[in-house]
């Protein structure tokens, strides 16, 4: 039977760039003993705190429909939340909960594209981001960002990539798989040309209280902003509750009304009990986000102080999220061949540049999701292994 | 700004005919003693035996990212019971899971239909059907079901409605709102025709642990069936789930490959820890199911033995789901008066059928989800106000 066009062309055919990580997960699921450095999911668990509260609300019996929309007090909890930390008064009806980051990617791609648009992200990249677009119908197109600009975007490279079609660009800052922090020149720079060209602005920032370096800066509270950016945000990786899938988009009292329609259709709402976890976690657990935020603080620095003894390779600028990337061309290898020959000679598994797009190429991407002993163990077995392919090179 | 076509369009326009739901609720916002019949939600919460497993599993750790097809031990779960209740061999392969019956609805339209392409629905219907399938961009078109068959959907209907881009049928049996349950000849009717016509059947089955008369039978189970169907399953229904949102499409292996495609995109899989309360309720939940059917027998024995006193109205032959459907033309009022009338003189709250399509005009819907006692008392209430409006007639 013929499925949908839409749904055939999804994944846009050929490999999706994550052998390696399928092949670290067979080794490790053969019982060798790789470190495994390849995702981005977190080795620390949703607090009990967290989960007691949600098991209580369900206990008491919240356990039917939800609100939609999300209910009133999360949405609250949101919106005071985004306006202490961007200046942008938001209230209530500029917030949708979402099914985590993603839910919140392909809502507001739904929202801003229709069929045959086309919708930019710059490259490199999240691995759904193109197919986010695709299932909406439209087409996926990149914005190169070049690590001899340190994976800023510039705005002639977003000029060259607008058609006539062209409705929205994605950005993500601080920066999935890079570690870069989007400074303000970058997203003065983006938001005027969301201006001129009337594009909405789709701003992934779930990684927004994993900030290193300098400061995040929301597009959406710079001049002329706030009305045609759609904000993304999560719980996933500041309160380490990825598996929950709370997320939620920001925007236009309009766009949001528009997506909780959708949402109705989609997935009917979030379940209410774990709605109440997430109004626990943003009002009652400051310090559990606070500790998350420091223990990637304390292996960033860790990491740093290993990889900056050894002058073969180039990190790139580390200033957000809970990644490292390294540039390894001094090797004369590719991302990938270096990837996969680490995890052959010293069960070591990073993700290939490559897997993240052209532009990332010679790079590989480090997450620093392992306690810092394996983390220490790991950079010092990359260490020597650059060093012995930087020497032969 | 300017937002897609596709979301802007989403409800079609116009009132969605839950104005009399609306006003019920405001009046017992209000503090007025409405007993409100018009909500398909469970009054009865999650057992808490399914709550404890939930807990337990993420007390566990089991708070990272899911399996985006679902658990296997849950697709495994799903596979056997469908295997069991319809003898068609159903393997892990044929199963993903999806947030709620809802998120299997659309998921189901985005697989089948493109940009464009006619998605058939039988019409009365459920009020997110033709959302779900504006949502991905196809064009809803209704099929009447009418009284006079018993709401039964007939052949030449299905026939008369197919236009060279129809692609899909969306059936519900048991079914909401008229509690009917399709005979073997009305499937084995409609099969026919998507056989002849080389069309995806869409079967919402969520309420197949509701049947009072004859029995379920799953389309699927019939000959040439299996390849072009996929049937939407939940325990929303079935386990008091409604807030856990777990649902799930059985169908063709290659469907349901790009049907896990699409959920990476657009949710990334339901939280693990609620899988593992759907594998709790699943495999050690028989009782509790059982136990939740038996109270909407009761209740609706309950109701029939007070309505059937009446020659006033007709009951739509009620043999499953939570609903009750009554033809109260004798009364010369529509079901919008009717029920906009009796929530004001009798403070109960019933939905009217043209909430829910055309053929249902003249009709009222009654939910089964308040206690007997209520539930004598307000249908009491019911036929009084319906014999002394046939008397004025």
């Amino acid at each position: 039977m013929r499925l949908s066009k839409r749904i055939t062309n999804l994944t846009g055919g050929g490999s999706d760039g994550w052998d390696v990580f399928r092949r670290a997960r067979a080794m490790e699921d053969a019982g060798k003993p790789v470190i495994n450095l390849t995702l981005g999911d977190h080795d620390i668990p949703t607090d009990p705190d967290i989960l007691h509260a949600m098991h209580e609300a369900a206990l008491d019996g919240n356990t039917g429909y939800p609100l939609v929309p999300g209910a009133d007090e999360l949405r609250d909890a949101i919106a005071e939340r985004v306006t202490e930390r961007t200046g942008v008064p938001t209230g209530r009806n500029n917030v949708v909960v979402m099914p985590g980051g993603q839910g919140a990617l392909f809502a507001a791609h739904a929202a801003t594209c229709d069929h045959g648009d086309t919708a930019l992200f710059v490259e490199p990249y999240y691995a759904t981001y193109p197919g986010s677009v695709r299932g909406i119908g439209a087409i996926p197109k990149t914005v190169p960002a070049r690590p001899e600009f340190d994976f800023q975007p510039q705005p002639q490279d977003i000029i060259d990539a607008i058609d006539m079609r062209t409705r929205s660009l994605l950005i993500n800052t601080p920066h999935n798989p890079t570690g870069v922090v989007y400074s303000r020149e970058t997203l003065e720079g983006i938001a005027k040309v969301m201006i001129d060209r009337n594009m909405w602005l789709i701003s992934d920032e779930v990684y927004d209280t994993q900030v290193w370096e300098g400061e995040h800066l929301s597009p959406r509270a710079l001049p002329g902003m706030a009305d045609r950016t759609l904000v993304i945000g999560s719980l996933s990786k500041s309160h380490a509750m990825t598996g929950s899938r709370v997320g939620w988009i920001v925007g236009p009292e309009e766009a949001i009304d528009h997506l909780i329609n959708l949402s109705t259709h989609t997935t009917y709402g979030l379940p209410a009990y774990i709605q109440d976890a997430a109004i626990y976690a943003l009002e009652e657990g400051g310090e559990i986000e606070d500790d998350i935020a420091e223990r990637f603080r304390q292996r960033r620095e860790t990491a740093l102080s290993i990889l900056e003894k050894s002058n073969d390779f180039i990190t790139v600028p580390s200033q957000g999220a809970m990644y490292l990337m390294l540039d390894i061309r001094n090797t004369g290898m590719t991302g990938e061949a270096f990837a996969n020959a680490l995890l052959d000679s010293e069960l070591v598994g990073v993700m290939p540049g490559e897997s993240f797009g052209e532009s990332a190429a010679g790079h590989v991407r480090i997450a620093l999701t392992v306690d810092e002993d394996q983390l220490r163990e790991a950079l010092t077995r990359l260490v020597r292994f650059a060093e012995a392919e930087a020497r032969a090179a």
